[in-house]
């Protein structure tokens, strides 16, 4: 079957795997929709997208991205409302990153309506995928990968940008505990730190597999030169509360822009919580744990959303965190997910209706 | 057809490809050989390897190499010698490094034999695709990469290790002028930068791009901190000769341990020629251009063996190296190449016969 959406070819699967999907309990990005997005780079252009059958991708074994690790990628979410109505939030900022990483890592740009065209048919098509239940979303990965060939270290001569989509639950399951890393880093400065580029994760797994063992969910990464100051977690942003105060590092060239987090930033300021954008020490955080000034930790990003940290180790001391009856995290979580669920009105304009 | 080498089974290609290779003008890592080598993980355990006809691979769209860029890799060359012998250079250094790679990346490390007795093994079946040609050799490629599946953030539960060949000339044609970098960096303190690891290379892509645009063919990295000390130019590590003395900085977590670099080190030493290993600054460097005393500057890496540099640029200016009759990287250019290719002795033991 073919056919036409958004100026989109769709090439539909023969069948749907959608009744093997248990909507109630779902993992996250582990079961895959239908369909998916491809589009191909190739003689020094992208080529139209199209939507076809969720299938595998075959690529000779010279195919850069085994070797070079020339990809980048974004992560985005799809609700839908009680009236079945669907939904995207701040779908443009998530295009314009993709290009941000893209350049970085020497991928040619995507046209914004390859984007969002593309995603909007793939969500068209893909509908009855989007989870109704409460904690529940359609995750979606956009994606961009080196698929030319040779063993020369230099950029590909061609790419696939492809947009896969997950029906999924909660990233964590359970509390998190943090680390606070005094040994490996995760960027550098003048590096691919800002970019959502894929060896980004990779770099991360052995030291977050290290923490693992020793009982915390998660890395706070620090600067590679000090091990001073508080950056990000790899696949979240860090908030942290002093007394009344909300307190996230600013970004740079190690630290992700997320989109969360400049959200959770608007959303408290209207709010009237007192909100500061700058370095945050290490020091600072153990000073405050002890004196009992730290009220709060919690990481933000799209899959995660707001997850609050539950204690963290530093130099082989463990700190826990207040159990506080109403938090900033619960309560800007319940912000950010109403006005993405459409339970509210969206003053910010983040809200972005699919059809 | 199918056959045991060395304990390997053989899966044979049904033709051979060989005709069409023009091997006196061979590119480098363009044509690939009949065959490769693939072992996989799965389960908790690499699986035994086996020779097969070279052919595509292919993967879920949410294998994690497409995302979270857990890949490592090798470079190596066989050598056949006038008598028709077949060498390698000190294998077990580049199997120990793929590992000492794997394991920073949370990719679980391979066994010896496999590696050892499937490269052998596919060196037989191939062994008409190893050039004889003066500066031709067989380039290997063996590498690591996560075919397994999922969106989690995650280390992947399978894997392929491949080895695939490609009969190569020249990495570098012609002259190489480099960038000192001032501004972008490789790789962080207690990042990956001293494993092969994918995403060091594409990394590298973008700021190279922009050397390149200015005239130059690589860049030198330095330190993320304060871009003062000359780290390795990415596909090579680097020294420098001022007066009669032979420099190379030490390595570090940010810097890949070169097999050619402690070969050159080891030769020089051998030959009396001053070696120093220690930090090299930017400023040394420039001064030592300035009043004459930098006789020469090479990079030194398996793909591009000794390549010497003929000026570089820093802060806008360019510093031409002189032209020398009798260069340092030319007498230790012949030394291993001599030895690689058996037109010598090898009093390191670092020749290795395949069979």
């Amino acid at each position: 079957m073919s056919a036409i959406i958004n100026d989109i070819e769709i090439i539909k699967a023969k069948a749907t795997k959608i009744n093997d999907v248990d909507f109630d309990n779902l993992k996250f990005g582990h079961v895959f929709s239908d369909h998916m997005l491809e589009c191909n780079y190739k003689n020094g252009n992208w080529e139209k997208p199209k939507v076809v059958p969720y299938q595998p991708i075959t690529l000779d074994p010279s195919a850069k991205i085994f070797h070079y690790g020339q990809s980048v990628f974004e992560g985005m979410k799809a609700y839908k409302d009680t009236e079945g109505k669907v939904w995207l939030f701040r779908p443009l900022d998530n295009y314009k990153r993709l290009n941000i990483s893209a350049k970085r890592l020497a991928i040619p740009e995507l046209p914004e309506d390859y984007f969002m065209e593309g995603l909007k048919a793939l969500l068209e098509v893909d509908e009855d995928w989007i989870p109704q239940n409460e904690g529940s979303s359609l995750y979606i990965r956009p994606f961009i990968f080196a698929s030319g060939n040779g063993f020369h270290a230099s950029p590909a001569d061609a790419y696939k940008f492809i947009i896969c989509t997950a029906p999924s639950g909660a990233y964590f399951a359970g509390e998190v505990k943090v680390l606070i890393e005094e040994k490996y880093s995760r960027s550098a400065n003048g590096g691919v730190g800002y970019a959502k580029a894929g060896g980004n994760y990779a770099g991360q797994f052995y030291p977050t597999q290290l923490a693992v063992e020793k009982g915390y969910q998660q890395v706070i990464w620090t600067d590679d030169n000090t091990h001073e100051y508080i950056e990000e977690a790899g696949a979240m942003n860090i908030f942290v509360r002093i007394n009344d105060t909300l307190i996230t590092g600013p970004t740079s060239d190690r630290i992700l822009d997320g989109i969360t987090r400049k959200s959770i930033i608007e959303l408290a300021k209207s709010e009237y919580i007192p909100v500061e954008v700058r370095k945050i020490t290490v020091t600072e955080v153990v000073e405050a744990a002890k004196n009992g000034s730290l009220k709060e930790m919690f990481g933000a990003g799209t899959a995660a959303v707001i997850s609050p940290i539950s204690g963290f180790g530093y130099k082989e001391v463990d700190y826990d965190l207040p159990k506080l009856d109403n938090t900033y995290a619960s309560f800007l979580k319940k912000c950010i997910t109403d006005i993405q669920t459409n339970k509210t009105d969206d003053p910010f304009g983040w809200r972005y209706s699919v059809k």
